[in-house]
């Protein structure tokens, strides 16, 4: 079963590579104008020009993409999706001169929602992500990671990754998930780290890969959070079982977690707001993908990560969400692409990049969603009418994605 | 004929007041849970409490809100929302490096939207200026003010307020329309500043006035545009034959803007990004309302205005979206509040205050729109339920208007 799809105005995002696109190749987001598209079994089979004198393909179905651009749909390579309740009182709380010790003392930040999962059952933890998921579906995402992390206890870890595996086996595009034990000490360890490594070490990762519930680990390795020897036992510990790394790294200060990651091979580090040239210097003649997350840094009132220089140094940037409800109370990766050029200063085609190809790299997706190549899944964007791709980044504040395609469907 | 809209679980916005809102008032919107609301002939005719004992009143007609946050739609009071072409090259122009000269050099700015407006029919700029008004309103915009000012000529200074009359009386909503020839000078008088002037005075005002084309004149007033002396002399001759004045006051410098706007009892100075003690003060003792317009900043990466500041020393001000393709290429109004919160530290209530009822008396609109009164037209924004209306500026990439409300219908 073969569909045409013609009339598209402009076909981006035509590539196949065996690695992460990386520095001034960063730039270059190829697109073929006046184009048609052919489908097969949910796949991209073919593509070509409508003006070529050879004429349209044969197919058995034929849609008309109506001067529609089309593109590969967003991979969010970094979300903590799975939550509950929300956290707009911090937001207030902050406006109004609070810091962050002051908020953690009226019980706010990630053990707010650490207390909120543990009083939310599976379903309903499960039913509320769901909900998320096909929302930013119809914005344009086709493929997530997410991540555990608001459990920080063996039952609530298990809970958290128990809902992403659903959400894995009940959804049509590709999820992949990471255990984020190593997201805070929770109150009962804050004077006794050993004590929940040992919980993480002997407990929860071993139950975690008996039940296959995780594609990688994740530290938040940061001052007052996960030491840089800390975060380097819990990895060495999950690889030793089979797990991918990655890291939270650079977002609040310089300690190394960038370094470390690129040392244990970690597929991403991600925020990268705090960085210092043994930083950019490691990162730039590494294979670990840079994930940049605008949106938290503009809700966080935080400096944007140095793009420009990351990419000048030849790094491999990514671009993610972060969708969370403390920091980036938003999942919308139209509006993502749009903070990385307006505030990160990335070009639109290299945002464009990082939010497809290079986000599908670092979740390990790369074969099967990110850009237009033969084989992959149809997992496509069809926007409305637009002058150009760089309008997506420009128009910061509309959704210009149209219709959405899942394996071949529209959905 | 009266309606009777129950099941609301946040009433928004209940409010009369003679004045715009000022100061530490700003931070009260007044909210009643669990509300219904009666309309009548497309206005708001009385509301109350589900849980009052005296029970719900008559109607004819009854509407299940299905828990709905309801408030009034967005009075967004200044847009250059008449307009042709796209500005996106600019954005990636400014990423690469260039600066407002360079760009200016190579046919960019004001000027380049001027030249697409000269080659664009009044039929088309009213089509697409349509368009966009149809997305906003879905969006929750209930009333526009609309400037001119990429005329530059007195042929296309008509044509834009042309457009703006039909758009006047072909929409349901309020629409109040703003002559802003003095927007920059074309090339042909840059270095004939007053025979622009006589233009204005002797051939553009008359010929607008007399057509009853403009509710207000405006004037771009800073340092490379219009003087102190010439914003002076343009809104005094506009004055004289009856039009209200509006300023783009203190973007770029703080040159007396403000203060000038004060002195000729302006309804509003609009900006207001680079502003000293002075200008502060002026706004502080003064009826004329300090309008935000943080997308702008946003996107022309500037600093946003001192908020909290004019808010201590008591200003009142009110929240527009600038919808312009040059400095804020979008008109949504809910991200429009959520950059006012996230990037100028105002409180939601304040932001909410500050885009309904302010924006109302922005535009002089304060009698029809702006708030939950008797009277006033059912403009109204219905939402998808959410937690609390602080919730709205949180979620800061979501959309969670769900129906929107004009003269009592949805749209």
């Amino acid at each position: 079963m073969k569909t045409l799809v013609r009339n598209i105005a402009q076909l981006g995002g035509i590539q196949s590579h065996n690695k992460a696109l990386r520095g001034e190749a960063m730039a270059d987001f190829p697109v073929l104008p006046q184009a048609w598209l052919v489908l097969e079994n949910g796949c991209i089979h073919a593509w070509g020009q409508e003006t070529d004198p050879k004429g349209l393909p044969q197919a058995d179905m034929v849609l008309d993409a109506k001067g529609a651009t089309v593109l590969p749909a967003w991979c969010d390579s970094h979300t903590h999706l799975v939550f509950a309740g929300s956290r707009e009182n911090e937001m207030v709380d902050k406006i109004k001169g609070l810091d962050y010790a002051a908020i953690a003392a009226k019980g706010g930040g990630i053990l707010s929602t650490a207390k909120a999962i543990a009083q939310t059952s599976e379903n309903d933890l499960y039913a509320q992500a769901m909900a998320r998921i096909e929302r930013l579906v119809q914005m344009g995402t086709g493929a997530f990671e997410i991540k555990s992390g608001y459990g920080l206890d063996l039952e609530n870890e298990l809970k958290m990754l128990r809902v992403i595996r659903r959400l894995k086996e009940s959804l049509p595009i590709p999820i992949r998930s990471s255990f984020l034990g190593a997201h805070s000490y929770p109150l009962a360890f804050r004077q006794n780290h050993e004590g929940y490594l040992q919980l993480i070490e002997k407990e929860m990762l071993p139950a975690i890969v008996a039940e296959g519930l995780a594609d990688y680990v994740d530290v938040f390795c940061e001052t007052g959070f996960f030491s840089l020897a800390e975060t380097k036992r819990i990895c060495v510990a999950a690889q030793e079982k089979g797990l991918g790394v990655k890291l939270h790294a650079n977002q609040l200060s310089a300690m190394g977690a960038v370094e470390l990651g690129v040392a244990l091979g970690a597929i991403s580090v991600d925020h990268l707001e705090t960085m210092d040239a043994a930083s950019i210097n490691a990162l730039a003649n590494a294979d670990t993908i840079g994930t940049l997350l605008p949106g938290a840094a503009f809700f966080l009132r935080q400096s944007q990560p140095p793009a420009r220089e990351l990419l000048q140094a030849g790094a491999a940037l990514a671009l993610a969400s972060d969708f969370n409800p403390g920091s980036c109370p938003t999942g919308n990766m139209n509006l993502v692409l749009a903070l990385a050029c307006i505030q990160a200063k990335l070009l639109p085609a290299e945002a464009l990049n990082a939010a497809t190809l290079n986000g599908a790299f670092a979740m390990g997706l790369q074969k099967e969603v990110g850009s237009i190549a033969v084989g992959k899944k149809a997992n496509l964007i069809f926007t409305s009418p637009i002058p150009s791709l760089d309008y997506l980044a420009y128009a910061f504040g509309d959704c210009w994605v149209n219709k959405v395609m899942v394996n071949g469907q529209f959905i």
